[in-house]
């Protein structure tokens, strides 16, 4: 019997849609059938119609819990919702429930089967297409540039005219993950002067290989063993003080040392931002509540400091660029969902598989994640 | 005797300086005094202080106009600054004395020397460094370009990644003129596919060097003796329709005819507008109280349509990048003010010089500029 799946519309101040039509399409080829929320696409520029022609049934909320078997959302639902979630239906999205250990507690309980995307394991080759992670962060860090870009007062390329040359600007980007290379990338195509920073000195590769200068701290954090050591005091405060001046030598930082579910560490200290020229712009791609990678940076706000410098709290970029985002989050739920369903059609979770017995959180009662175990203390 | 220049603060909505400190540094080097309204350049990130440091003295703006021999701005004074402006005191800025005539005849009577940039003869070579439209043209299609991907809902550039691949984003540039040009090569930059529109075929060869595409009208306008010649209206609605269709094949348009102080020129009709998909971006630069490029923009609004569009009415894009804008601009101020000095230091106006008989509006009760005569039907 064919699966119905469902794709809820998320808060307002989220943009992005779990799945877009051209994906609908292909699901419903594969013999699924689709619901989706009223309004669903609307903030990322799906039109309802639009998921009617790719065969999508267009449903209200409660229509959408009742009939489906794997609903699919990019946030976590709100708790009315959850509570609504039935014995053995599936839900599948970004649901921080390595952040959350109740909500899991809570899903397991009821029998419902949450995959939580934050639980892939990432070094599983069969897992990149999954990966809404990295395709998320990706788009953060096009979009942190184009941010700074908009932001600041000068031009990022170098500029010859006839009146004179402007100097293109420096842009710093502080960690060399996927958001943190897509910045650096991103910024380099606008013309900037770029340095990428990392304490891992294996990212110099791929920092130079998009033409930025790699910049890294002279003091190693690599023990016995190939395990990270402890650094001691006096090493951390140095590693501190060489990065202090590699920002003060820039006119943009963009800062992507985000992890999710902790505090993220304050790489921009306050007399970093005091001391910064005006005109100077801090993007900090991991402001949370908790904090952030900037001192003073707050989520969805731009601060504007007594000495003229700008800190944007950039806590949701993919939201901003809602179409590309969706449309490359939706691609990874597809990818789930094909390794969900057997040769019938109907979903059948494998909890010996590698990437299934990381991915899927809750499932008949249990929790099933790995590392989802480990954090509750279970075997 | 050594003049003194003050520059002037501007009005709120407009963040660029005339004077930036550098410049004010070379024109002390060159034996002027330099003084500089409190504040004038805090809105593109130029402190009092800097200006003290350079030389410079911060003054409130009734000081300015009493001891300056000659005033800079940037756009026009309110009235009652223009007001107090005395005989022989001379004022260069973008005055748009061309398009308010009335202004033009008052400042004469005043027997002010009045130097409104929108006058400058751009064919000249030796102007080409006064040329301040020109700079910040080329500073509007840079913000242009941006403003436009930071709206955009989607990627500029192709993006390959293991969840599929996005396709890149087509911006099409209308009118290739100096903003144009970098509107195009900024796109570009971006990683976009660009096209640049323009009714004169002798644009090929710039917009192609940039790697873009020319699309041009099939209707030719050139009539005999090189002169463009009237359309027919069977003609105007075919190169309409054409425009059209290029402009339906884009995702985002930017446009550029800007005539100032008249209406600009319909490119974009409501029917195009209505059409576009949502998440279509429009960029007018050529928005103003007497209309834009395209049909619904509004100067400083960003208009969201019934079918998802967007429409930003970019009237005053240099003011958003002031800083680089205002060093352009400064740039140009200072080469004219070279051309104004005789080898004592003094401000000698040479009405007979192939320039300055454009660029000087009024001068010593008279109007001077040959064009702006002709629009007063002087002889």
């Amino acid at each position: 019997m064919a699966i119905t799946i469902a794709a809820l519309k998320e808060a307002p101040a989220e943009h992005r849609v779990s799945l877009v039509p051209s994906v609908v399409k292909r699901l419903i080829k594969q013999g699924c059938q689709v619901l989706v929320e009223r309004g669903a696409g609307a903030a990322a520029n799906f039109a309802d119609q639009q998921y009617e022609e790719a065969g999508a049934k267009v449903v209200d909320r409660s229509a959408a819990l009742a009939q489906a078997n794997l609903l699919t959302v990019v946030d976590r639902p709100d708790e009315d919702t959850l509570g609504q979630l039935k014995e053995h239906q599936v839900i599948l999205g970004l649901l921080s429930l390595s952040v959350d250990h109740d909500v899991a507690k809570q899903l397991a309980e009821k029998q419902v089967t949450a995959l939580s995307f934050e639980l892939l394991p990432r070094t599983v080759s069969r897992a990149q297409s999954m990966d809404a992670l990295s395709s998320q962060s990706s788009v953060a860090g096009y979009k942190a540039a184009l941010v700074a870009a908009d932001h600041f007062m000068r031009y990022f390329p170098m500029m010859i005219t006839a009146a004179g040359t402007a100097k293109p600007a420096k842009v710093l980007v502080l960690g060399t993950g996927v958001a943190g290379l897509q910045a650096i990338g991103t910024a380099k195509r606008l013309g900037a002067i770029v340095s990428g920073y990392d304490v891992r000195p294996a990212s110099r590769g791929e920092v130079e290989s998009l033409g930025a200068k790699f910049l890294t701290s002279s003091v190693s954090a690599a023990g016995k063993g190939g395990y990270a050591r402890q650094l001691t005091k006096e090493e951390q405060q140095q590693q501190q003080d060489e990065l202090a001046g590699f920002i003060a030598d820039s006119d943009i930082v963009i800062t992507t040392a985000r992890v999710p579910g902790k505090k993220p560490p304050m790489l921009v200290t306050e007399k970093s931002v005091q001391e910064a020229a005006p005109g100077s712009i801090f993007i900090d791609i991991a402001a949370s509540d908790l904090g952030g990678n900037v001192a003073g940076s707050k989520p969805g706000e731009v601060v504007e400091t007594a000495n003229g410098a700008k800190i944007v709290g950039a806590d949701n970029l993919p939201s901003e660029l809602a179409t590309s985002a969706s449309e490359m989050y939706s691609k990874n739920v597809q990818a789930v969902i094909k390794a969900l369903l057997n040769k019938d059609g109907e979903i059948e979770i494998d909890t010996t598989d590698d990437v299934m017995s990381e991915l899927v959180a809750t499932h008949q009662g249990e929790v099933i994640s790995g590392r989802l175990r480990s954090q509750l203390g279970l075997p």
